[in-house]
């Protein structure tokens, strides 16, 4: 997990950001306003709207500009969340029970549109119209990601093509814009926002194939969720797609992985094949170019501070589950 | 049901938004063309593309102008739909499968995110910002609509302010921002903008009242679902309310309303029940009252020939289920 202090430069703010999105979820309705609150009190990263005020950084900061942005980016963020949770029917999420566990499925889609809808007012205050239109084509992108993760679960034959499709549209490109608009909404230099787009990109990338690392090789304590949970959901990712391919075993590990439901025994037998695999490495090595190509982009910035902060987040990411 | 013959004047420009629409929800992977094209296939009425296109003749039209907010009107009423077949668990809408039947919730779910996501590039197009905001706004208070009528679903102390409240935000809403963004797209005079605003609003309040009408008293094939649907899914309407309230048997109503579920005779007593107590002829008058309210907007409005279709739908509506 990214910590707080990775931020420092930005921290006071992103608690303004944090305070204004309490006040700002807040709805007419109480279960809107109550199951909105439990998805902000749930936690996270708030790492869209970190990376916003960080691009912002780069030229003109004002935080009052890039208030609105912030707040909408991790509200869309949110918007997913309760919406996968629906689909994957997920009761815990970080440890705490899901708004669809507490409040039900039908809860749980409002919730999500409200949210969403409620971040297009936000969108919609930026006289600059870049701003909606690629928040608009990284919605519509996002949905294609979840459509296809649905098509392509239990699917023992996709490829790596097939996963970096998905990540790409589940996370890397929300990220991506969350550098760029923040960029863009302080009327940065061209070449300073493409460049932020693809360091939020690549960093996204690398970003996600981590996050699907952890779920085979993580602390469970640690990880708020049981180990495995990809693999239960019938959800392949890059270590389990490598180890079909690669694993002397590879046989044994795809009857396990179409066993619906597995056993918690199945589960750790296919964990362990694909540890045994080279899989995990081979990931890492991934993991290593993305975070290699998001530092390279840095390369054209002024030597601001976030600068470092931005070097700082991508290499913390390559070495956080070592 | 509003026939095409109804729209003359813009009958030629509606069968293009009609392959606009068609060409539009087409999307890279193939469950979602195909769950969209079927909700498009579904049919419907188009009437908000009808009368976004309609409050563009009051000035200066251009069918090229109005095109992508008719288009996205659609898709976000489609959205709407789907989003609400998940939660009321509908298998048929308008006689032929939801997509929830043919695809399951996950589907849904993804189809209606992505048809409102689409809906959000086309609305970008336009430099006017009152456009974008005006959405926005209206797609938050639908969701405040969806979930007030889960929290109000089999509640029998709920009083007309609660059913005005809903329906406001679940129908008259859209059909008023209909009229008023067509009428913005063209750059109409603020006063115009504002009359349609209203005529759209008072327009779609008296729409939906007839419609919970008819789903006491149609005839079922006709209405394409059985009758009674409503109170089935423990939804009360105005005459339900109405009844609850005035009727002699109002304690054997109230008794049969929260049934759940209901059989079908419990349901055919409840209507019967509802249609003695005089309520389909107190909500008739309420749909009068809108629909007076509607035609009186159009006063200000120029002399066009949109102008008198405007005034002939809104006798449609009154008098569509005498």
């Amino acid at each position: 997990m990214i910590g707080l202090s990775l931020y420092q430069e930005i921290q006071a703010d992103l608690k303004e950001v944090e305070r204004e999105l309490y006040r700002y979820v807040d709805a007419p309705h109480p279960v809107l306003a109550e199951s909105s609150a439990h998805l902000l009190k749930a936690g996270g990263k708030r790492l869209r709207p970190a990376f916003a005020l960080l691009a912002g950084k780069f030229h003109n900061y004002s935080l009052d500009t890039l208030m609105p942005l912030a707040v909408a980016l991790e509200m869309i963020h949110m918007a997913t969340l309760v919406h996968d949770d629906v689909i994957d029917g997920s009761f815990t999420r970080r440890g705490i029970p899901t708004v669809k566990a507490k409040w039900g499925d039908d809860i749980s889609l409002h919730t999500g549109d409200y949210l969403f809808a409620r971040s297009l007012i936000l969108i919609s205050s930026y006289e600059d119209q870049r701003i909606a239109r690629i928040l608009a084509d990284v919605s519509v992108q996002m949905c294609q990601g979840e459509i296809q993760q649905i098509a392509t679960s239990y699917d023992l034959g996709q490829s790596s093509r097939d996963y970096f499709y998905r990540i790409k549209r589940k996370t890397a490109l929300l990220i991506s814009a969350s550098c760029q608009l923040g960029a863009i909404a302080v009327n940065a230099p061209n070449q300073w926002i493409r460049a932020l787009k693809y360091y939020g990109f690549h960093l996204g990338m690398a970003f996600q194939i981590g996050d699907d690392i952890l779920d085979m090789i993580a602390d469970e304590e640690e990880l708020g969720k049981p180990v495995g949970s990809d693999l239960r959901q019938g959800i392949l990712t890059l270590p389990a797609i490598y180890a079909l391919r690669y694993s002397p075993r590879k046989q044994q590990l795809a009857d396990l992985l179409v066993e619906r439901p597995k056993t918690e025994a199945e589960v750790k037998e296919a964990i362990k094949i694909i540890r045994e695999s080279g899989a995990i490495e081979f990931s890492f090595d991934v993991v290593e170019r993305y975070v290699a190509k998001a530092k390279r982009q840095l390369a054209v910035l002024p030597d601001v501070p976030a600068k470092d902060t931005m070097t700082y987040i991508a290499d913390f990411i390559r070495v956080r589950s070592f």
